[in-house]
């Protein structure tokens, strides 16, 4: 089978593999549509996210859906033909947080594109039933592959605890960004007010439903807030930028005893923090890694129609072509681009 | 009545003020103790805290019981010769904040000893009869004065959600440290570690209990907490002294999917935060703001002789001697003083 | 003013009464709108609900709004002219109900039209200024008034946790009913199920959006619920009818480990509750009574266009024809009256 | 190896079976202590629980420790020599339950001593390594065994959310009301009442640490209640005892706004709920089922020496008098009786 295989940064080659097939509990699923999300252009461009190195060659890609085309002996909940979603990270099963229901946090989570585990940019990949999700015919692989990052926005506002009504702020209008809006707005989100310094992803943002779109890079944020919300602030801030002045900006934006989630990957080693600012007004300040448990409500939402996922995807490649398609998704202003088989 | 002005940093004057009578709603109170609070000392030495500058004269004190000597015609929860502790802060009573049931964050709230409201060093207070919590004969009125602090390490147990066998850490051993110890206990916590940098408030806390008690100033507190917690961390790591290095190393000994609370007000303006830490391990950071609905808890646990408060005590004065009372008190080693009438 | 006054079952009388003046701090306001809910039906033909008896001439009506006339001297939050929504029930702020925010289970609320105080249906209230919600231009009286039953329908949304994507099944299909649909969709509820006796309530419940609609008098609701949702069942019940029936069927349709919200006064003293139901399922089974805090959150929605609560009016009348409009309203198919002033 | 089977209602045969050898993730336990539990008497009597019904041959047992005695090979966090507990339900880890942290609610969980999966009245027992946790030098294996109804006192502990100060009271004073007991000492609760209909438990009750105890057959538990908890009634209530009077009684001596768990399996199909003391009164009604991620923390709080389960130990007997052993536990005044190996 077909692979794209990262040898070093910025090259990719082309391979054929041997297709795998099935275990027990597994799918073989044949892939149709794999997103290219910032951290593979990131691992395209560096080779390495933190600590996480690209040794040995690597196959990318972790937001994927496909066709079953072979089912593992134990499996029942799935057939072939059915249309499926990946859910890139697959826990230990057996470790304290996976029992707790956190299994994002497992220590020995193996997840797509992460060294050393390969990702879907190939034709077939065989993966554990109970992390493939089947899609209802009204939504496509297209949009199964999206379910990833619909996944990171959906967790982020359960961090948030995204109540009807809320005021939620979002700072970066990328495609993170906008798939936190996206579950905030499903979660029953009043306000909604996106952050950006491009003028183009403001309007982006403003097309698909925010109620404010302020560009931070010539505009006084606080007093935006401020006065959008009658000087309360916002109810829940969540930071999807990973910028420094962003992220310190969001204890300033938010209510008092309100909530700021923080998902944008810090671009700095340490973020001073008003410790102050957290104590007297009883702040909470959350993290939020990957999701768990997201898939099922995500498929729910895209196929009741609640979120749109496939308008943010501006071009689609093929496997023949991933150079081109990593070239133009690192361009600033792409939202998304697709590899599809 | 007699009553401690400070009129100046470093100046008390002993005045003659007009004894207040009760209003509808509420008692007067004969003060019998007062606990010196670390931010009492602080007016006293600087005049100020932040952004709370002493204009005008200011009674101090703020951890106060007493006993009713009247009682308002409304009143039918309390009656003279009852003797009750005082919880310092009032709220609107309808704000959101108040209707949502969080009154300390009450934008309104007036709370004794912080300008420009008077607090409690002088012979009668009058105060409304629902924040003025009756003590049961088992419980003296210097216990009723340092429910103020124990509210605080309640309330920051709470705001941990430290729950049955939890691992908490407490950093600084000073008398909030040692109130948080207390809560935690009471809680169900498991293993309690705490730090200092001063070796008598390590045995002290070792003394009250604390299953392991880390110099910071010598020893490597992250190593320390890897051995005794099998590599795992606490699970509830609450700031309690307000260093700088010790925020910042919260998040080194928190253990995946964590919580931090911040309760010690930072002595620096900003705090450096290494936000990947608090995204990639999801923690929770949650500022702790003095308390609510923690006096009938607090009188509670006294009463049942579940925690320690008075052993905190390590001098007592009269409001004549007050003076020497914030001499003695600013002591680096000195854990609470009280003024008895 | 002109005041309708039951004086017994079935008999109002047009009084003229004197006009209040606003305390110092509440507004007056001229009444605009008043619904009829069940409750004054109940009381107009029975004199009493359960322990609550009319036992001396009581004004009616509890979903109001109207316009500020006249402005308390410590009111600052509204002004004449404003047109606010009055939530009926004001508690006494001081018991620990009201300290820990569960004001609605304050024991001293005083609550409109519920003996021995008097409600609405009258053309001056005067009324605490922090329960009177201001209206934007865009929400009009009639919907302020029915901020009442939304609220009644987004506090057992709240009180079933109802989160994104949830399938939420509603029993009973009268107003009260069609609020919690709107609350519950507004909560980021996926699939909704209602149920009825009667077909045309659930012609219009489809109407206005449900996913699926069961008439309980001649359809197996179990097997219904077993197959729309693959045999899980519904996520979140609840239970609007307070028939004996629906009640106890709540526990065959909810999901293993899901939640009964228990809304509709029960008609009979007890249910048969089948108890190893709720311990081998781990079900909730919570109580939901009136609401808190819901008023705000009403409004927004009302504002963002999200909530539809005016489309289940189905007359208006004047308070000189309040005998009428209650003949009418008591019509069993007849959704919500109105009396507009 | 010898096993105790259950051939038939009151017939034991003692057996020698083959010793299984532990899979690549199992560890083989040789069996030290395993306590008689009221269901194993059950089905010891009758043949069956409820719809479990014992159709086969089945070896009863599922509170049992023992020391490792072989390990798969995959298995890196026991050794032999290592003396476990072993949580009796092991569950598929792969459905939505598992996957959301709620495993004791998994469909397909398999039970000790459950139809048809064998318990521990044997010798030797394969088991998966991480439901068998690691015991502490200090902690015997009576007490690992006795982790087992421990752990439904601390699930239904947590399940009521008992908290610091709470007034619990726990209806049964038989071997789950006393682990009930002695988690919610150990979450914190203040005040514990507990109820039965024999002195003599209520007497043992007494002795460990109840507050109140109270003989229903002949007392007025209201009013003691009411008496106790000067009108307010009990934060919570857990249900121990499953008697229609005694779950009838809890929601009438729990407070407004509290909390009944349901946990004592019901004897009869039924009971009669007034459902509108669960709406006017705000309560919660919550099923208990088993546990979940409940033995780590039981065995630290037998290391911390906090809960005492040894002390309801009454009697030992060997696997070769299993006979009398289940004739002497059949009888209503016995508490807990042990087969030890």
């Amino acid at each position: 089978m077909k692979t794209a295989v990262l040898l070093e940064p910025e090259t990719f080659e082309l391979q054929d593999r041997p297709r795998p097939s099935a275990g027990p509990n597994d799918v073989l699923v044949a892939v149709r549509d794999v997103g290219i999300c910032g951290s593979d252009v990131h691992y395209y461009e560096h080779g390495r996210i933190g600590d996480y190195v690209v040794e040995n060659p690597l196959v990318l890609g972790h937001e994927s859906a496909g066709e079953v085309v072979e089912v593992g002996e134990n499996v029942t909940s799935l057939g072939v033909g059915d249309r499926v979603a990946l859910e890139p990270g697959v826990p230990c099963r057996r470790c304290s947080h996976c029992k707790h229901g956190n299994y994002h946090l497992c220590e020995e989570v193996e997840f797509m594109a992460t060294p050393p585990h390969d990702g879907a940019f190939t034709e077939y990949v065989s993966w554990p039933a109970d992390f493939a999700y089947k899609l209802p015919d009204t939504v496509s692989t297209t949009e199964g592959a999206l379910c990833e990052p619909l996944s990171v926005g959906i967790h982020a506002c359960r961090r948030g605890d995204v109540g009807t009504g809320d005021t939620v702020l979002v700072t970066g209008a990328g495609p993170i960004g906008l798939m936190i809006m996206e579950a905030a707005r499903a979660a029953g989100a009043g306000d909604i007010i996106v952050t950006d310094v491009v003028d183009e992803k403001l309007s982006f943002a403003r097309e698909r439903g925010a109620d404010l779109a302020v560009n931070v890079a010539d505009g006084d944020l606080e007093s935006a807030v401020e006065d959008f919300t009658d000087g309360v602030g916002a109810d829940v801030v969540v930071e999807a930028s990973g910028a420094t002045p962003s992220i310190e900006s969001t204890l300033d934006v938010v209510r008092r005893g309100g909530t700021v989630v923080l998902v944008g990957l810090a671009s700095e080693a340490t973020v001073p923090f008003d410790v102050l600012d957290i104590i007297d007004n009883e702040l909470d300040v959350r993290g939020s890694f990957r999701y768990k448990n997201t898939y099922p409500v995500a498929i729910d939402l895209l196929a009741d129609g609640v979120v749109d996922v496939a308008g943010i995807v501006e071009f689609e490649s093929s496997l023949e072509d991933i150079d081109d398609a990593f070239q133009r998704a690192r361009e600033p202003n792409v939202i998304k681009g697709m590899v599809t088989f």
